[in-house]
């Protein structure tokens, strides 16, 4: 491991993903080429497909099936919508800001009747809302419901324990679909216990590696949802009629051709998995746990500065990302501009509603992990003094 | 350029590919990690845009547009088919093996009429048997013609220029569509002298980057023929509605967000396109010629060996690879085995009819043009050798 590759000096980057990566990961992604059908590479990506499981708490056992595409994690979006829809189906998009809009847009291009709960800004759809809502329509109809688990625009966090319930008891035959872009790794996620069918995640945000993966978790369920399909999948690159015997075959250890995969982002995200989940010293509860430390660490410190966070309810908060209010006559940028002076790299606003109104804070992998670094205090030192400056210049 | 950096010794990567990659480019590819909208990010994204431009001989000022999006090449089939197609146009594949068969299977996913023209197995669909098609069908009823410049499968490369002329003569209206997977940076393509409407390409071959970029250049006549669209794209990730906003922005230098660019891979392809086009030492035009004799020198090998190679016609062969009949008794796995002991990874075969009968190699990117590697005389040295252990043994 203690390779002496060290990357090249930076400014800290805490935007919400992509995130700081390692030396070892950055590594990886060096590898020298390798034949994507050679054994030490079968061997890679078929681990990689395991440890993901792991990592949510599900396993082959319980016939979960990983997959890993050359993408970004909107492709992910894509890979439901066209292979577990049909053409005038039922979905139901519990919608927590900007990254809702987007996947309905998603589930419509591939025929899907697209039905919304959407939430207030700052709030997310609760369960409550959810089982009135599945009550008065004819709920067991929708053949999916998506949840957006941290809207990265606001930086919500939802039930999603409880919203599956509701699910399970109101409408069991219906879908859950987990879009976990921004939580995976930060946030913990039971995929057999909660009974999820589909979480879809990237590379770049609490997994740690560069952005480029599409990454996908999809139960039993759904796989055989796909399966008995009526008609063929609407896209040709989304589609699991081309993806499925290939996932398989590299769970299984062997090699299969239907695209060249993107074999050292792949080395890359195997090294990280491997740390995420093979280090004695820090078990996977234990990595959740200081991301919540650290995200109450920051949430403070904006407290403590007088501001106001996006998400009204305080347990209803990512523990990966902060996404704060900006004071009256400072704007996204001032406060970007001068965090960079800092070399601290922090986001502005997503969400229309209020894009130029707030910023966004990014601590998830190596940031909230990884006490030594001291990134936390680096990012409180920073807003500290940057608010500071900012109001003397009012 | 001189970092130290150095990647881990390993077997030389020759297949059709991915390739050997640079310690430059690999280098890039672990850069830390920066925010996708940053400054210096948006930088290296124009460049990079603008240097895929100046590869295919095109430019700005000729209104061509370069994509640059988290995927494999598979993934620019559906770029030209879901968003040049609409339900119900009529296409042409010209095909030429493996590759001309998953492009149609691509294209009628989208909702086209796709005819084909079939060579037979180590031929290329000619300028006169296009032409000859044309009149006798109603050609220019077709939306676009697709050309595999390179097939992978059998390594006959297609005599673009030619082809493209009879449809700017006979079916003046159709885009011209080339899938250079395995010819971008390898063979020379004239985009704007061609009358090119899109190239579409991927990292991991004659660009010499690591898998996980499908890469597109289009002409303004296939981005008018998209924004004229009477319906809806039929893929969300693959349309350009998505992508044509961000490409132009960052084509001029600003950033726009619909995906996560994947940024390390961006940087890497930077590393190489500028290596590529600004190295003075070697021209684009000698980068090309020396691929055109790395391949003399393989396909004379082969010859020497007794050997005889899967396209018919000398001159309808690729210069980045050489695909390889072998003799009776002796299979694939026999030669990929032995030439594995001495270091050299080689591929099977792919083509479905004569899959088990034949290997590939490759010699496109550091293997071609860098003559102080000695790549060349390594893969005769190691062909010479097993053929020769083979034969003993048989």
């Amino acid at each position: 491991m203690s390779s002496g590759f060290n990357q090249n000096p930076h400014k800290l980057l805490v935007i919400p993903g992509p995130i700081e990566v390692s030396n070892d990961v950055l590594l990886a992604n060096a590898s020298a080429s390798v034949s994507h059908v050679s054994a030490d590479f079968v061997k890679i990506f078929q681990q990689t497909l395991m440890l993901l499981l792991r990592l949510l708490y599900t396993s082959p056992e319980a016939n979960s099936q990983a997959f890993v595409v050359s993408g970004s994690g909107t492709l992910g979006w894509d890979m439901v919508a066209t292979n577990l829809i049909e053409t005038g189906e039922r979905a139901l998009v519990l919608n927590n800001g900007y990254f809702g809009d987007s996947f309905k847009d998603c589930l419509e291009i591939y025929g899907a009747k697209v039905d919304t709960i959407q939430a207030e800004l700052g709030h997310t759809v609760t369960p409550e809302q959810l089982e009135q809502h599945l009550k008065q329509t004819n709920g067991s109809a929708y053949k999916l419901i998506t949840i957006t688990h941290c809207d990265t625009s606001t930086g919500v966090l939802a039930n999603v324990q409880g919203l599956a319930e509701i699910i399970k008891r109101v409408a069991p035959k219906t879908l859950v679909i987990l879009d976990s872009v921004c939580s995976v790794a930060s946030e913990e996620i039971k995929f057999d216990d909660w009974g999820l069918d589909v979480v879809l995640s990237a590379s770049q945000k609490g997994l740690g590696t560069p952005p480029g993966l599409c990454i996908i978790v999809a139960s039993n369920r759904a796989i055989k949802t796909f399966e008995s399909r009526r008609s063929p999948a609407g896209s040709y690159y989304a589609s699991w009629k081309n993806w499925l015997p290939i996932m398989r075959a590299y769970q299984n250890g062997s090699p299969a051709y239907f695209a060249t995969p993107p074999t050292n982002l792949i080395t890359a995200l195997h090294q990280s998995l491997s740390i995420i989940l093979k280090t004695p010293s820090l078990s996977l509860e234990e990595r959740f746990e200081r991301h919540k430390q650290a995200s109450h660490q920051v949430k403070e410190a904006v407290k403590r500065l007088g501001l106001k966070q996006l998400p009204v309810n305080e347990k209803s908060s990512a523990n990966g990302m902060t996404a704060v209010y900006l004071p009256e006559g400072i704007k996204p940028g001032d406060v970007v501009g001068k965090m960079l002076t800092k070399d601290l790299v922090i986001a502005g606003g997503l969400h229309k509603a209020c894009k130029d109104r707030y910023i966004r804070i990014g601590h998830m992998g190596l940031t909230a992990v990884d006490h030594q670094r001291g990134d936390i205090a680096l990012i409180v030192k920073g807003l500290t003094e940057t608010f500071s400056e900012l109001r003397a210049s009012l």
